[in-house]
């Protein structure tokens, strides 16, 4: 991983304080939005799925994933990561991965892949009371800023 | 809209080849990442985010969005934006919507909402054949490039 270069705050340790919620991150990060289309059922997937997901986490800059599907199979999963170099090698690490393929033979009639940069995030949550989600960087409320990353409650 | 200064190319027009994708947008634009937990069933809650989608459609600058929710209430909506200042604009809008306080008093335990811009996307289609979702942009394959927005064929 001589390529990688951290730039993020050290604080950006994986912090779940919510269950399927990647929060507690402080900007700027990368973002991995991928959009599928699942063509079926198909007994394979969810543990395809899970060893995706296990293989994600391992990575070194990852920072979390959140991920939904509906009904009709539309699903979404974007996964947060530290700098281009994770997601380059992200990116290596899918190409010797058995389970990128079989997205593209069994599981998947179609799928959109976004990289793109996070410059502002911000959380709202009904305990803490109104945050404006979408206020200026730094206009206090809930916005991530820089040093954030220590969840002050919640379940793990 | 005077401080509107679009930067992206015009065809940038959302050419929904795919029913629930917001695909052949050509990079860059921005992403506005809205991850939420619904609090429980609410009936109110599908006329809000039919009134809030149609709301997003009617802004200058909105691209397209995507949107799942699966059973346990967790839900991801990506709207994609020209640029800043409609991303900006959105966000007046949504200071002047009632729906939106409905989101926090009745419909949302939690949400993350980060705004990023999109730097790389990739599409991969069962009737396109395959191409490397994370390979190098321009790399060719289905890789966005501007110019691109053009629909060649799908459902609308």
């Amino acid at each position: 991983m001589s390529e990688r270069t951290p730039t993020a705050p050290t604080s950006q340790i994986p912090v779940a304080c919510r269950p399927g919620f990647a929060d507690r991150l402080a900007p700027p990060y990368l973002a991995v939005i991928f959009t599928s289309q699942r063509r079926g059922r198909d007994e394979a997937y969810d543990a395809t799925a899970a060893a995706m997901a296990r293989l994600a986490a391992k990575q070194p800059g990852y920072l979390g994933a959140e991920s939904a599907r509906g009904a009709d199979g539309l699903g979404i999963t974007v996964s947060y990561w530290q700098d281009d170099a994770s997601v380059a090698a992200w990116r290596q690490e899918l190409r010797h991965a058995s389970v990128r393929e079989l997205g593209r033979e069994r599981f998947y009639s179609h799928y959109e892949l976004r990289v793109a940069r996070v410059e502002r995030a911000y959380g709202w949550d009904e305990e803490d009371g109104i945050a404006d989600p979408m206020g200026p960087a730094g206009a206090g409320g809930t916005s991530r800023a820089a040093g954030d990353g220590i969840c002050s409650g919640g379940s793990t």
